[in-house]
């Protein structure tokens, strides 16, 4: 009973029953003070809930909350069979609990000292964030705060503007009034199925393999058909068949470098696409993610360029985070005329109005010139970066490259011998090599001896280290493979 | 025929059948270069359709298609029987056209030269914009470019931390592990819902009146029950009587100064809905916009610091739009520990994540005190036009405030006599003054004699002046009832 004494006066604590406060938090604040100034130190054992609860002639459950919640936030360690003690100070961060889809996230973050052939949107050293913060500087300086209140819910009217000139570059005619701003591609996304989903589940198809992220957000509030993607499109034969059978709502695609393949649409299909679109009316989401990163001589004609007024079926989609950074938060949406208005309702529902000033520093990255510029630059470096990995690929026996890429981020590779793509990524990652397994694009998962690599995160140096592992992973899959089958 | 030739000689239009570009869209340009080189001037006459088309031998359908876009994009103006004109080059900005949600979202910004009784946001004069500026620089010098890529799904770690500790303050003991940052109340309660909708529509009792926004948020994809809300909450007997009828899935309310009435319920209430969440197994969205606007000399309990660790049925929303700005784009959740990896999922399914820059930002304006500073600042002056505005109003005969206010924005009041509040707020209008008609705030917009008046914007001047003009507005009504009437 010394211990407990001992203790129990260095805990020094008392329940005050005319706080409104809850008795445990009580318990839990004095206990945490006396941790915090150190009048109980690292290692000093807790006495017993039950001693507690005694002594203070509480319930045995109030003391029991105050430990947990002393634990959880990481002030005492619970030891089986031993007690509570008083936790190092230092592991006091407690570090966040490994859930799955963080991890599936991480694929999108550069590791350190790793070699990243995953990335989806360029790596930081390239962002132009000088100019981000002197456009910060501007735009308050000329907007007050008035740009931090909420916007126009279509979106800032200026730089909707001077998108409407932008765009008739790209062969798409239409005023500032067809343009919808939105927080990003997947609020895009998100608008779009608000729109079809309000009486029934819509029915969409995408091509397989897809963008992972489209198969999340489609996958619980659509029926999803897929349609194999071919080196220049989908098999449309094949898509007017499963039109005749069943209504499709709506397609969405990557028309320019698609993702993961690199498929780009060619001319003809994209006007069968458009009659079919016409014919068995649905809609098509244009998804322009890639086509600003080409690395011929001219970048490629849009799918919306090919929609005639008034009788439109594309909503063309443009996100800035991959020309720009992910930081800015914007994207763009030309919408056929007849949807404009359940899109603005359903945007302001979603979050009232995009940041007014990142759509104003973007108008000035356009009207400076500045994101061309930046463009221009990124593409120049990614042109060479993706010479070189595709020279590298092309020397190696235990795989086939699925599609020689003229743009975009991606190269999409079929392993020999079927070995396991996820397998592969396994051990690729525990090599430092960071790639994404194929089996992430497919809604099935089939497919499964495919990865995707992206070149636009390592260094020229980097690229040459990496795939000199893969090369090297692939031929002791090859043998390990030739092993269990007894060849 | 002299005519025609002179035009056609000016306009200058030629089809280049090689080029991949749509003959309308050649046409378009070739028009469009003419005018804005001034070679055709403002109020030239253009040839007609079929001229063109005879002209250049082609579709007549192809030039309609081509004056089509001329006009939509402003250059030129259609005068039915005459024909089309070059318009005026002031007149090329098209002005958007007014939609319905556009005029109903203007509700929440302030117009110039009115007396603003509607904002639902602190006006934009009292906003931090130094600080931000500040910030902006030093987070961009202090995290580089990696603060433009995607962060935590779950929200920036170190703002996390610093926001738990906050909410120890408020009785909220949580770790940084629980909390979830979004972009913003309407994204959390987007997020919320499709939780509760992946297989069917689930069914939320709100308040009546209540905030539009959330009425519109889960009015296309959840069954809506209203409880009435009296002085101190709900009748929790009635609304016991539904929770046997049916099965609720989770009740969405604004427990402090709730809007539009400014009810805060009693703490009787809170304990008693707490236990039949429990008995009923629901959920409860704690709204928490206004808690940290109080009058009076203490802040407001949460209900969700009620909210017991390990039995948890309170989704707690605290956004930073009201006491930050609307530009920074934040809220926080506070999620029981099995919804949490469901929630991480939804909320990168809907934009990956939260901008980090501004995460960065809030939590230096937490660290500095810069928050509590600019609250303590705005506190004192939202406080001193509330009390302005009640005394006033108190005096007027032909209203009834229908509850005292201690803190929010809001004061709502009933017209007497059945004075419609949808003509009244018309009326008000038409004279400068700008407020909300009660019935925008009920689903079934019944209660049509209520207004809802926000003091936070105007000067005190102002509030003089607009309130006269009500009274004044008021007294017309009723003389124009009591005729109408024969009284």
């Amino acid at each position: 009973m010394k211990g407990w004494y001992l203790y129990m006066v260095r805990l020094n604590l008392s329940i005050n029953k005319d706080l409104k406060e809850s008795y445990y938090i009580q318990i839990y604040k004095q206990i945490k003070k006396q941790i915090l100034n150190t009048t109980i130190k690292e290692g000093d054992k807790l006495p017993s809930i039950r001693q507690v609860a005694i002594k203070l002639d509480i319930n045995q459950n109030t003391v029991i909350q105050s430990y947990h919640l002393l634990e959880e936030k990481g002030f005492i360690n619970k030891i089986s069979g031993k007690g509570c003690f008083v936790a190092k100070i230092s592991d006091f961060k407690i570090e966040q609990k490994e859930i799955a889809l963080i991890e599936s996230f991480k694929y999108g973050q550069k590791e350190k000292n790793g070699i990243d052939f995953y990335n989806g949107t360029p790596a930081y050293e390239y962002f132009p964030i000088k100019q981000f913060e002197q456009f910060t500087k501007e735009v308050i300086s000329e907007c007050g705060g008035e740009i931090f209140q909420y916007q126009s819910v279509q979106g800032v009217d200026s730089l909707r503007e001077i998108l409407a000139e932008d765009l008739e570059r790209d062969g798409i005619f239409v005023t500032k009034d067809r343009i919808q701003i939105t927080s990003g591609t997947q609020q895009a996304l998100d608008i779009i199925i608000k729109l079809f989903t309000k009486d029934r589940k819509p029915t969409v198809v995408l091509s397989s393999p897809t963008y992972p992220n489209a198969l999340n957000i489609f996958k619980d509030c659509c029926n999803i058909k897929d349609m194999d993607i071919k080196k220049d499109g989908w098999d449309l034969d094949e898509f007017e068949k499963l039109l005749k059978e069943e209504k499709i709502d709506f397609i969405y695609e990557v028309i320019n470098y698609q993702n993961p393949t690199g498929v780009i649409w060619s001319l003809e299909k994209r006007e069968r696409l458009l009659k079919l679109s016409k014919e068995y009316n649905f809609y098509i989401i244009e998804d322009d993610s890639f086509s600003e990163f080409y690395y011929t001589d001219e970048k490629p004609e849009l799918l919306k360029s090919l929609d005639k007024i008034g009788e439109e079926k594309i909503i063309y989609i443009k996100t800035f985070s991959k020309i720009l950074m992910p930081g800015i938060g914007l994207a763009l949406m030309v919408v056929p005329e007849n949807l404009l208005e359940n899109i603005l309702l359903v945007k302001y529902g979603l979050d009232t109005t995009t940041s007014g000033l990142n759509q104003k520093i973007l108008e000035k990255f356009i009207k400076t010139k500045e994101l061309e510029n930046h463009l221009l630059n990124i593409r120049e470096i990614f042109k060479k970066k993706k010479e070189l990995m595709f020279e590298l690929l092309k020397r190696i026996q235990n795989l086939e490259i699925m599609h020689i890429p003229e743009g975009g981020f991606f190269i999409w590779v079929k392993l020999a011998d079927c070995i396991d793509g996820e397998k592969f990524y396994k051990e690729c990652k525990e090599n430092g090599v960071f790639l994404l397994p194929g089996s992430v694009f497919y809604s099935d998962r089939r497919d499964a001896c495919k990865i995707r690599l992206s070149f636009i995160s390592p260094s020229l140096k980097e690229i040459i280290k990496g795939i000199g592992i893969i090369e090297h992973l692939l031929l002791l899959s090859v043998i390990e493979n030739s092993k269990t089958c007894g060849n």
